[in-house]
């Protein structure tokens, strides 16, 4: 298996991440996990978007630019043979001997590396279980970082309790999950949190915003209550891996009828409608 | 140079850092930083203590008990010749596929290494300048993870105002520092945070605390307002590396006169006679 570091591809094996990266010390890196169809990059403006806008909060310099990261990345996706599957990118600040602060002269550490798999959708057709957490994680979750500890511990508490996902409450009002954006339909208006520093703006979000008008949805960016999501006739979630992925109940009560509902199940097929106009086989 | 890995000794050269590793990936992880004077480590026993509260908060199983670490570390000690530096030791949840939720089947991965370095108190005898900033950081900040990206930013805008030290408000009130505890001493009465979810028990704010009776101050473990510090007689910060340093200016404005106060030159002078009566060569 070959992977990506920095400005060459080489086998996994003979890289060494150091005990001093500032990754491995802080979490002081960012990441983004990018889906491919037919060894096609599904989105990958927009993820290498974010990617370089969560490098510029974070002040961490990628060496390369997005052309040049693209080619490297699409080469190793050729070398991979990747057909189906995500190539999962990441860049921490480097290595340097242990400060709080940035150090100086430091060269930043970018790894890309491939995994195959295509996803069975059976979740996403029957519909998912979520229960709801305290969303005690920093101010900046617009930044995608690996500080993830937070999201980690939310979903640990989902499996736990036999749910698939963990909905982040902060101060009464429904922000996103632990690793996936959420939204609500009631009376024909979809809701969800607005793209600011308390949640993670989706690439999935963003292409299902942009979907909302082909099936007649009407979308309202603001956040839900705990009770408003409750009470909402559909609710589903949207991350890289799963899409769009229906909830049909969430803290044991039932989301709607209890059944998938027809937004959401039109939504996703609007959703693979154009995932098929990229991939080759099916343009 | 030699690290500890798991349970050897081993150059660090022959070490590597899984891409996949929890630590790299989340910051799914651990860490302590203890001081060492002539070979051996100044408060051993609390700092081990807290290693393993922070792991079973994050129910990470930490691979050795407490007395074969202890051993470990101090071979590690020994055939490094550590006379005067520090020990840094780290443990992550391990190695596994990315997933969010606790992976199950997987090791912990324990890193540990020395530092050399007799650091110079220049900064603790003539006082550090300090601003304020919001505290956005996550709310389990008790448990001492890998998590450090707030804290990283703190002490980096610190830096950019040519100060020494950022000390975090979090609703109007005082928690800590980006790397330090901070206290503030008025009309006799010493004050700092409660040791809640909210900031990180600093082994040497319990050591301090407990050298309060000496110096003849009363402890007050509760927050304080941003204007009662602006406020105070003296303000000084607390941790492993710079032990009692004395805080003379806080955003511009001067603590107290601004000179390094009586009571913080006392503290640091106990504090100094608490290290000498562990020291070998000064017992």
């Amino acid at each position: 298996m070959n992977i990506l570091v920095n400005e060459g591809i080489i086998p996994r094996s003979s890289f060494s991440i150091d005990i001093e990266d500032r990754g491995y010390q802080f979490g002081d890196g960012i990441y983004e996990m990018v889906k491919v169809f037919e060894g096609v990059l599904f989105e990958w403006e927009a993820h290498l978007e974010r990617l370089f806008r969560s490098a510029r909060e974070l002040r961490i310099a990628i060496s390369m630019n997005k052309e040049e990261l693209t080619k490297q990345i699409q080469q190793l996706i050729s070398i991979e043979n990747l057909r189906e599957g995500y190539v999962y990118i990441q860049v921490t600040r480097g290595v340097a001997a242990r400060i709080h602060h940035f150090p100086e002269g430091v060269s930043s550490v970018l790894v890309a590396y491939t995994k195959e798999g295509k996803e069975e959708k059976k979740e996403e057709l029957a519909g998912i279980h979520v229960i709801t957490t305290e969303d005690i994680r920093w101010q900046r979750v617009d930044i995608k970082s690996l500080n993830l500890l937070g999201n980690v511990l939310a979903k640990q508490k989902a499996v736990e309790a036999g749910a698939q996902e963990a909905v982040f409450v902060r101060g009464g009002m429904v922000t996103e999950c632990s690793s996936s954006n959420i939204f609500g339909i009631k009376d024909g208006v979809c809701y969800t949190h607005p793209a600011n520093h308390l949640i993670l703006n989706g690439i999935t979000r963003q292409v299902v915003i942009r979907l909302l008008e082909k099936v007649s949805l009407e979308l309202e960016e603001s956040p839900m209550t705990l009770e408003a999501l409750y009470g909402m006739d559909e609710v589903f979630i949207t991350n890289t891996g799963q899409e769009v992925c229906p909830v049909i109940e969430i803290d044991g009560r039932k989301v709607g009828t209890g059944e998938v509902g027809a937004y959401s199940r039109k939504l996703s097929i609007e959703f693979h409608r154009l995932i098929d106009s990229v991939v080759p086989s099916k343009r």
